[in-house]
């Protein structure tokens, strides 16, 4: 259903901007997709339409910009309201889902994060140990969310799916890097089992990243972090 | 108006639980409010009520336990719905004052920490830069949002007034430290003029700390957080 003029200013790479294009995808709202390199200077449409933080994804909505992956969810959520709903409705339950996608972005994803991209080897070390402890929480917060159903959300991909599920692609590339498994049947088997229903789901299938392409991106991502944080030391 | 049973697990000089307890006066719920000395050891309630995090506020609702401040607020806000709302109705207008009560989390609050609790001269320094940059922008939202009104909220207390009006205590303990002026008639007119409506709300100032205790807590915390500091750095 196209409602009004929809646009995602994005990178195919960010988990975050998959949160915002599988929220659309839920709600069948067309858009248009616009594509900004990470690995270049920042568009002159990112630095206006989100001055503050300068990060994608931003929703365009006519001449509205709206920034931050969650807000944008819960927007769509609320000015899409029909079925299927992305928070669910009794307060408490919202409450709840929005308390697991604060860990997600407060605590698991920078953890997960200084894995690939942790200034020393002991440090990157130190928040694999994090990540570690952060999966088998979130294995039980899928038990106690999601109860018996497929999804955190119950039977449909709700608020925390999208955020620990746009977070599975780099999973599967730290996997890759470090040769230790972040989700697996002895620890997480629940996780297990979601990661695949989620990633084959409708909504999800055409934006979630090939592994190979994103490691790849993932390494020159990784470059240009080392070589920016060099010449601050050198400047400094 | 009572409704249910419901208690507040807070501490009097922590800016996250004012925002639980303003957002409770507003909307006219009766509660308990059980206090946690942030001096001592964490209490078996809130270990057990907060578990992924063990931090307060906490929520008690009969037997559920609702964390995260700007969380609690929207549970109050949705449960109690009727008026005053904390948050507005129009869905972009919701996304805006969600927008601007995580900036005030995620960049400008850190920032206030620091300027107390930075580990060095050099990086308070920096945070207190961080922090006159901060208050400026924040004086261009609240230009935006309130309209020409008294509160970010419009005519009533929001929810940005909740998120930022809860650290004004804590910015006259730093001007106060400091002996620096961070909110002037200079710099941010419009905040001077709100931050007085905010502390002299009938549903703000009773909760809102005297300067001079708050200004002996904040050396006392610091104290035991340079302690903790110094213990890891001899034990490691």
């Amino acid at each position: 259903m196209a409602e009004g003029n929809v646009k995602v200013l994005g990178a195919w790479p960010s988990p975050f901007v998959m949160r915002v294009r599988v929220a659309l995808h839920l709600k069948s709202v067309d858009y248009d997709n616009i594509e900004e390199n990470l690995l270049e200077a920042k568009s002159q449409l990112l630095l206006e339409s989100n001055p503050v933080h300068k990060k994608v994804p931003v929703l365009i909505h006519w001449d509205k910009f709206v920034c931050e992956s969650l807000i944008i969810v819960q927007y769509i959520d609320e000015l899409w309201s029909y079925a299927p709903s992305i928070l669910p409705s009794d307060p408490y339950d919202r409450a709840d889902s929005r308390f697991w996608a604060a860990y997600v972005d407060d605590k698991f994803f920078p953890a997960l994060r200084r894995v690939l991209l942790g200034p020393t080897e002991e440090d990157q070390k130190a928040a694999m140990a994090e990540v570690l402890e952060g999966v088998v929480v979130l294995e039980e917060a899928f038990i106690k969310l999601s109860k018996g159903k497929a999804f955190f959300g119950g039977d449909n991909v709700g608020y925390v799916d999208l955020a620990a599920g746009s977070l599975l692609a780099w999973i599967k590339v730290i996997e890759k890097f470090t040769d230790t498994k972040l989700l697996s049947e002895d620890k997480t088997p629940s996780l297990v089992t979601w990661a695949d229903c989620f990633s084959s789901h409708a909504a999800v299938k055409d934006v979630f990243p090939d592994t190979d392409k994103l490691a790849d991106f993932g390494m020159k991502f990784r470059a240009e972090i080392l070589k920016a944080a060099s010449a601050t030391t050198t400047t400094n």
